[in-house]
Formats: C-alpha cells, structure tokens, sequence
C-alpha cells in the first residue's frame, strides 16, 4: 500500500511532526514546507494527501494566518489533537551535561527555557533557525561542548541524546492541530466516535447585540460552545469574523436547525468540519 | 520635571518602543527587560511608572500571557494603540544594496520577507536573537557586504540607514499594545474623549447558554462589543476564561448596570481598565 504524504510546515522534528504521529501513526510520509501557505496549496492540488497544521497554543493565541487560509482553500478538518510542547536539552551521544557551554535552538524556545538558563550560569543561550535544525547541526558537528534545545521526535530522528528532560519555564504549553484534507469530507456516519466537534466562521454587522442574537442559534439548541473568537474584518472596519468551536456534529439534527437559524443572522457562514473530539 | 520610566520587554528599538512613543511621546525614558513577567513586577513595585506591553496580533493571535499577567499583578489598562509591523532593510551608512550578501534578524522577521529573498537570491537569510539587536550587531562590525531587518525605530537608535523600506510579505500585520499604570487608576472624568473602551475578563461554567446569558448583559443594554475570545482555564476543565472589550466606560450608568447584571451570572468578573479608544 502506498505511504500517505502529509504536509506540514517546518523542519523534520518539529512539533507539527509530533501532531501528524498522534493523527496518523509512524506509517505517513511528512514532506515539510517553509510557510503555512504552500502547505495548504500542496494539499489543494494534490500533491500531499493530509496536511497537519497548529491553530492555537495555550500561550500565544490562535494561528490567525492558519484560519485564513481555512477559508480561502478548498480543504476541510477530519481530526484534530494536542501536543504538550516539551523542551529538551539534546546532545551527542557520549557529551556530559558537566561540559556543555553553548545550548542552540529557536530564539522563542530558548525565551521558554529561562529558569534552566538562571540555574545554569556556565551556558551560553544561542539563537538558531529552528529547533530540529539545531539538533541536527550539533550532532554533525560532534561539538563536545554543544547541546540543542528541541523536542523528543528531533533527538530521535537526528540520532541525539537527551540530557535533561522538559526543561520548558511552564509546563501548561500546549499546541492544538488539525488534521486536513482536500474539499469538504462528508462526516463517517458509521464512525464509534461519541464525541464530535465542529468548526465554523461566521461573520455579523456590528450592530449592538448582533453577536447575542447570533449565539441563540447555539443556546435555544442547549448546543455547548468550546471556543469563540473575534477577529476584525480585513479592509471592513467595524465588521468582525468569529470562530466558533462547539459540540456535536454537522449532521445531528439539532445541530443542522441551529445552522439555519445562524445562517439567517449572519452575513457569511462556512462550517470548517467535524471531527472527533482530540485529547 | 523627572522622566517618567516606561517598562517595555525586549531590547530598546524593538515594536513596543515604537509603541512606548506612540503613547507617551518621546519623552519618556523606556527600560528593557527580558520577560513579560519582569515588566509586571517593575510595574507592580515601583521600579517603573508604567508598561507597554503587546497583547495581540492581527496574525498571531492574543498574547496569552499577558492577559495572564493582567489578572496576577495589581496593574491596570490606562491607554491602548496599534503600531503597524513594517520590517526595513537596515545598513550602515554608506553600504550600497547591490553588495549586501548576508541579512540578520530574528527568525520570525526572517520568515514575514520571504518574498524579498525570494526575489533577491544572492542574499543569505542570518537569524539573529533580535531584530533591534541585529541593527546593532551590524553597525558595531560595519561589514559592507551585511544588514539587517528591523523597526524604523532600531535604524534611528543605532544610525543605521534604511535601504529598503517594508519588505514584509503582509502588510496586514498590526500589534495592539496596552499602556499600563500601577494599581486601578479611576477614570478621569474630566477627559475630553468622546469614544472609551472597557477590558474585562469573567468566567462562567461551561453549561450550554452560559455565554449566551453573560452577553444578554450587553445586549439588552445595547452595549457593543469590539472582541471576545474564550480561553480554557489552567487545571480546570470545561471551565471558561472569557476575555471582552466593548465600547463604553466603567462609569457611564449603563455600564454600572451591565457590570452589575454580569457579576451575578459569572462567577468571576474583573474590570481590568476604561481607556480612550485607540487608533
């Protein structure tokens, strides 16, 4: 049978990688790409057959970008999940932490790992590209002195050790990612899944209330909201877009009511998928 | 008359200088700090007068810790404005842009040009700890063949000069920035402001309807919101942090009675400042 390719956007051993294992097991081929944007267009055009994206982390927000590019690409969410963003202190084989003075990685990992470097005055922070690539240049340099700061994924695919393990300032990081597929997927109707969620974007005049009589659609159903975002309209001053997430499935009939009546309140109404709810 | 000391994180030239001007002018005297966290504690112990901090970005999404921090330390939300993100082509004076080869900024500078690079193949992209930084590193070697990428800001701070003027990909690329003072400061009645934002954060259970009743505090009193935005609370699942923004000030009698309605339904309310509303 043939490998399923899955996009993602940074190095091999980035955490995007670690979300496209927790979606898809170790069988799928992760082809990387530079920007989100050629991620979503090798998906729309065939050339990946899933792409794996972030969409929001605990400490810093939603991936507006990533949202936008759910609307402008024919593609839809199947699944989603999240990755505890761990750091690790990775090295060569045979390094000691005793001799390490110079740790590289990404510039916000490093911002991450501040109480590890407090604690340990000898090393020096140094900024690099990304953290898979700074595992992977210290293991080709074989620097007896040098460590990188990356996840678990990239220690194992560039043949690093780890030295210290979750050396991160806050533990409560956490990425959520979706999983995608090309055109809108029609939900498996036969799946076991109990639990499903659904996203969607709408957008509403500004208009004193227009959000509330918006969410009746939703309350009048005793349908539970996860998630709800605003975010002002590009180029519309005074027009707003909103991400919801809520519980149940496109084609429950509670849920298909409540997106009639939303869609008479909104403007503009695109449901992004339904999917499983991830851990 | 004394200085008044303006607590920003990041090195001097970085975005929330631009900001620190923005809202104070060019008079105050701007102190860098490393973490978010440290600026809150200046703030909360004197060190400082007042904060200028990001909390959120028409790409990246809300800052997260800060919203954090707005609850931890006992500050309050006095003015807000947007600084537009445009990345410059810096150089030392005299370096002409047909010999540059090598370009230093932080990685998420580097990766917001990718179509200057892409258009300009003979130069190599140099990730750097920070964009301000960069300018400094780059004017200190004086390299001919070398620039850098950061705010208009750093270039003035350093004596660098701009080669070529927002290289960034998107244009849309805006940062919303609070300015902070100690304590809850009372609104100033006498402002000749006609048009006041309000901040607050509440939480509720998440029973279906929840949200939907806490905005009927709104709604009914025709109170606008300008943005609204769930987040999980830490350590307690199906618990809700909402955080809002609406048109409007803490004192106006509407206000007093929209707040009032709120604090029975939520079982968490903080107003966290009413501020004149930003460009």
């Amino acid at each position: 049978m043939k490998k399923q390719r899955v996009g993602i956007q940074g190095e091999l051993g980035a955490f995007s990688q670690e979300a496209a294992r927790q979606l898809l097991g170790t069988g799928a081929e992760v082809i990387p790409y530079q920007r989100f944007e050629e991620v979503f267009r090798a998906l729309e055009r065939g050339k990946v057959d899933a792409a794996v994206i972030p969409i929001e982390n605990t400490l810093a927000g939603s991936v507006h970008e990533n949202y936008d590019h759910l609307l402008n690409f024919d593609v839809g969410i199947v699944a989603e999940t999240s990755v505890r963003i761990v750091h690790n202190l990775i090295a060569s084989p045979g390094v000691r932490f005793a001799n390490i003075r110079k740790v590289y990685s990404h510039p916000v990992a490093l911002s991450q790992c501040l109480r590890f470097f407090a604690r340990n005055r000898k090393i020096e922070r140094t900024p690099f590209y990304d953290t898979a690539g700074a595992v992977k240049m210290v293991m080709s340099e074989r620097a007896p002195d040098a460590a990188a700061i990356a996840s678990q994924v990239a220690a194992g695919i560039y043949g690093g050790r780890i030295l210290k393990r979750s050396i991160e300032d806050d533990r409560h990081n956490f990425t959520r990612f979706f999983l995608l597929c090309r055109g809108r997927r029609a939900v498996r109707h036969n799946s076991k899944e109990q639990h499903w969620k659904t996203t969607l974007v709408f957008t509403t005049r500004n208009t004193p209330g227009a959000l509330f009589r918006a969410l009746s659609a939703f309350a009048l159903r005793d349908i539970s909201l996860t998630k709800i975002e605003s975010r002002p309209l590009r180029g519309k001053p005074w027009e707003y877009l909103f991400y919801v997430d809520f519980l149940g499935r496109e084609d429950d009939p509670g849920v298909q009511n409540a997106l009639r009546h939303l869609a008479e309140l909104a403007d503009f109404l695109r449901v992004l998928g339904s999917y499983p709810k991830g851990g």
